[in-house]
């Protein structure tokens, strides 16, 4: 089923430099390791866009829902390129890797498949994962795969936006009222746990050297990054820390089973239909 | 609480004609009948806006949560310039109006607050929204109010993607398999009993005359371009009808508490919170 973008209401994807649609008709095929790497990043925009959609008409302002729903739609889109990149590797679509692999077949982190939570809490998740998506994509435009760099390239420039969103929201809410410092950092404080995973050089990572970006080389600039806006915020870095379940598994995340059976209840419902 | 938009993610109002915020800047201001009407209009895209919504991740198809998800967010859009302008009348925000008003207060109709159903049941109703909204913008572009006509001009141009998007998929779904003909089918017949209320002219509609597009004049367009695409699709108009709890009250609806409750939770529970 699809449905051609230039007769949609998606125009997401107008003066983009990539579509999907271009992803799969480049030709170009993933390797295996490659392929996997691709889901790792797609995973963790896919399961965050899906969180984030929440907001709509559901945020403290109406102005907010439409900054969270643009933020959620385009990570919807840099999901859909990475999950068509990786099903070249096994001749699968975005749709069958989004809606027919199991639970333990996604890369996803921990972090962006934790609860929305309160404003607070979002904006502390928005602000690790939009910071840390930048330090991967800003190198990422440099990967020698050709379609990872023009991905990472498309990615960029909107998860650059991610950033300044999350940073003004912390600065607001962490110098604003005593209430909203104190939600904005109980986020930061439930959240913490969950940030170690990020640099892990799961597999295949350790084999991809001139193609992957390797988290374990981000964890420096993005912890500066992160604590410097933390402080500027008049917050504090939190102390807990560790790698609990660290792996990208979802053996330890108690969220991921919920988030796919809301995301692939409709499509597994009528496998293969054109309806 | 407000985040320049210059400086936010919501990119969604770059280029365009106008913005909420040059709505409340303009210094217009709306008379009690004609903020009443804006309403009207306002909250039948702010309810399809969060109805829609819960699409995002959900569709049978990544480019369709994008699509669905950029057709909400232009329908938030429509919503925010209309409750801006609507507000002018009475010195209260766009979220004053999404936020704190009581359930009787709104003014939406009952077909857009309908719960989504399945794919076929939501593109049934985008197909009776959309099309009925093209021929309400496409009016009011002629308004004597100066800026409901810019409010339309700059909703027309969506309107019509949306239009285009739910008549396509019309024809998809008609014309492709006896399932999806069959669902399709189902939600036009479940739906068409609310369609009626989208044609009455309810206070102070009546007054308006130059300003407003009078709802009963579109109903023979409106009815005559919905059994077309109905008949090209191979379906058959339904015969129920009737104007059943058709003042936009929400007296009849069965489902604007529960639609309210989820949108104004957040808001409600700190009211003029700064965070």
């Amino acid at each position: 089923m699809s449905f051609a973008s230039h007769d949609s209401a998606t125009r997401q994807s107008q003066g983009e430099a990539i579509t999907a649609e271009e992803v799969a008709a480049s030709g170009a095929v993933a390797d295996e390791d490659t392929a996997r790497y691709a889901l790792i990043l797609g995973d963790d925009a896919l399961m965050l866009a899906q969180r984030l959609s929440a907001w709509i008409s559901r945020a403290p302002e109406l102005e907010e829902d439409v900054a969270l729903g643009n933020i959620a739609l385009d990570l919807l889109g840099h999901a859909r390129f990475l999950l068509t990149y990786a099903g070249t590797a096994w001749h699968r679509t975005e749709d069958d890797l989004a809606y027919f692999r199991d639970e333990e077949e996604f890369r996803s982190c921990r972090l962006v498949e934790q609860e929305n939570g309160d404003f607070g809490r979002t904006i502390a998740r928005q602000l690790i994962v939009s910071i840390f998506q930048h330090e991967v994509y800003s190198r990422l435009v440099r990967s020698t795969d050709e379609t990872l760099a023009a991905i990472a390239d498309k990615a960029l420039k909107e998860v650059a936006y991610h950033q300044d969103h999350a940073i003004q929201w912390t600065l607001r809410l962490g110098l604003g009222t005593e209430e909203s410092a104190r939600r904005l950092q109980a986020g930061l404080d439930e959240l913490w746990a969950s940030v170690e995973e990020l640099f892990i050089d799961v597999d295949p990572i350790p084999r991809l050297a001139s193609v992957a970006v390797a988290p374990s080389t981000l964890r420096e600039p993005t912890m500066a990054r992160l604590g410097e806006i933390i402080e500027q915020a008049g917050l504090r870095i939190p102390e807990v820390g560790g790698s609990f379940g660290a792996d990208r598994s979802g053996r330890f995340s108690e969220h991921r089973g919920h988030l796919l059976a809301e995301m692939q209840v409709l499509a597994r419902r009528h496998p293969g239909a054109t309806w």
